[in-house]
């Protein structure tokens, strides 16, 4: 506990209240997992009616830019934790200073927040990833290119990138203009990164508490298709165990490093020559995380809950053999596709072990509106269910091929 | 679905609005699981704050004695389900016929709320029960008794008895007088019945839709303490294949022959003599299920929605060998079992695999407030942590005892 107890107006001690910034399905599966701990949440929903708003009672619909809408909503809070990575970083040195712990803090966030400021302090721990550097113009690009691993280049805006956006794959200096003007216009610089020959995406997770307990998930492998994340295995098969102990340890190695409280994602790539380098970092429960919900003995909301309050972790451990984890995407084909509840007799039926999340979500096509999980011993079975049950959501099964 | 499609403000498919009566803590954990389902859920709470209002949005606090109270809540709502089985039954069918399903429905409701009903529908249906009769004054015991097993007798209030309120276990005529009184009071019947000679309590659960289908979870043992069920076993250690098999067939057999929608409690006595006889009836997620919150791939409140908006079942099966549910109840010991959240440090710390939810009530001595679940391959180790932590709540470990 951070700060004295709290008292309920029956005079009883009361469990501290917990402040969420942001309302996506993030916030709302944390309130999910907040449900049977006991915690009481006060949410900031950046509009009526989002995910996390429609399951959290003690709602406030307000602009997380503004210092004081924040202050509000953490009022009498020890504690305010995120759905997203994009409070200001000096709002946060704020609340922290009027005795709002913020989880994960300042100091921690900025490197989620910015790639220049995460790769610099990794190159610093020693932690591998891809070559980079910092470019002002298309020169630079090309002079990088030169002194690593030539063109193909990957340009990313240093802030504001977020499932494929802000990044660009550009194969010469011409290619480089898009990139900077977006930059210039963001007010934000560019990171050229060497791209890398990689055989699959991993993830490593962990969650960490103040107190610097760690737990650490099973290194998982995951499927990006445009940019975004869309189906996830845990573990990550065939995966060379001395490579996803080497994963695991540079979580726990960031994790500390950094001081980041609740969930820590470290993106990684496996390279076709056999190591691991790091892509991204997300410190916030993440997509690659959702499996643990229905997979692991607790899932990554809970203990993202029990870390940001300081309580000791859960078992981060799977239950069984194999988890799959596949998105549903927003359609392409129309009715189905938009009516995602209609998608449950069939997936139901045909499969009464799946377990199904919506978000509460209006469905657009590309976006993340829910996800589905399959768990048990044989891994192409598993796949199987889950890859069936998503498409039939996104309206890809029983519809013409385009 | 049982009616039209609901259609949101933006003009897309909506999900149905199921509405709930009753703000307890069976609400509050069937909207833990209408989270991931994507259900929106209307709640009608008997006060501000209760168990259930804190994690539902949509609330309204009113009398379920009110029809008029129960026609704004369930307004627009296709399906209205229940915490609890005091819905008058005149509301129920108005409810019906304004064309909100009521599930379970009034006809199945008033076995469960009526055990004069409950015990000749099951005579009827040649459903093995104690013996039983309907008794106006003390010498209709006494007679009862010399044509059943003798004293003791236990005495029930048709109406209004829950977690051992209105039982008596009387000896002798004499002893009957209280019982009479309050049955007199309260206007309800008194239902004399043998007292069993068992070797311990089961409970044999399912979940059942309007369509027909049937889940059936594993026959479980209960031990009650003072008429309150503490803790559960899952399955029933070493219980005959054959009976559980006719337990569940009871429950399956009943739950059709009185068209129960949702989840359906059947309490059993297992005699010394190898037989199972109907204790009780609940027709709502019950207390003996909540192991299966954690220890099943489909928990009971998940199956209860599923069932009540006639969308198929999920599998009932557990997923390990043990699964251990025991309720946290008020304490006796001041500071620390009035404030359950300090309780965590030491139980999260002691079992990384323990499951723990907290209903978010006052603490009262000997209230339901929570429970705990421990599951794994070893029943005495499962065993111990989920007493160990259970204890630890409720104030009985480190210190003296009384």
């Amino acid at each position: 506990m951070t700060s004295p107890a709290a008292v309920s107006r029956a005079g009883a001690p009361a469990p501290p209240v917990l402040a969420i910034i942001g309302g996506g399905q993030l916030a709302r599966m944390m309130a999910q997992s907040a449900v049977p701990l006991g915690v009481p949440l006060r949410l900031l929903a950046e509009a009526e009616g989002v995910s996390a708003a429609q399951v959290v009672p003690d709602t406030t619909v307000g602009d997380y830019h503004d210092l004081d809408t924040l202050r509000e909503v953490t009022e009498g809070c020890a504690v305010v934790t995120f759905d997203h990575e994009h409070v200001p970083t000096e709002h946060l040195h704020a609340l922290s200073e009027a005795g709002v712990a913020c989880r994960p803090g300042p100091g921690a966030l900025v490197h989620a927040q910015d790639k220049g400021v995460m790769r610099a302090r990794l190159h610093h721990l020693e932690v591998p990833c891809p070559r980079n550097e910092i470019v002002a113009e298309a020169a630079d690009v090309e002079a990088f290119a030169l002194s690593a691993a030539g063109f193909p280049v990957v340009l990313k805006t240093t802030r504001g990138g977020y499932d494929g956006k802000g990044v660009w794959v550009v194969s010469s200096p011409e290619e480089c203009v898009d990139a900077f003007e977006v930059a210039r216009r963001a007010g934000v610089e560019i990171l050229a990164e060497e791209k890398v020959d990689f055989r699959r995406e991993l993830s490593a997770l962990v969650a960490r508490s103040p107190s610097g307990q760690v737990a650490a998930y099973p290194v998982v492998e995951s499927v990006q298709t445009d940019g975004i994340c869309t189906e996830v295995v845990a573990p990550a098969p065939g995966l060379d165990p001395d490579l996803a102990l080497e994963a695991q340890g540079i979580a726990m190695k960031v994790a500390a490093a950094l001081d980041v409280t609740g969930i820590l994602a470290v993106e990684l790539f496996e390279t076709t020559d056999g190591r691991v380098l790091v892509n991204e970092l997300a410190m916030r429960p993440h997509n690659t995380g959702h499996w643990s919900m229905d997979g692991a003995v607790t899932g990554q909301f809970e203990n993202h809950l029990r870390a940001v309050l300081d309580l000791p972790l859960g078992s981060p451990e799977a239950r069984q053999p194999w988890t799959v984890m596949v998105n549903i995407l927003g359609g392409r084909h129309g009715a189905l596709s938009e009516d995602l509840y209609a998608g449950y007799p069939h997936v139901f039926a045909r499969d009464p072990r799946l377990k199904v999340h919506l978000y509460g979500k209006a469905v657009k096509p590309g976006r993340k509106v829910g996800h589905v999980t399959a768990y048990g011993d044989d891994l192409d079975d598993v796949l199987e269910r889950a890859r069936h049950a998503a498409a039939w959501f996104r309206g890809d099964l029983g519809m013409e091929s385009e």
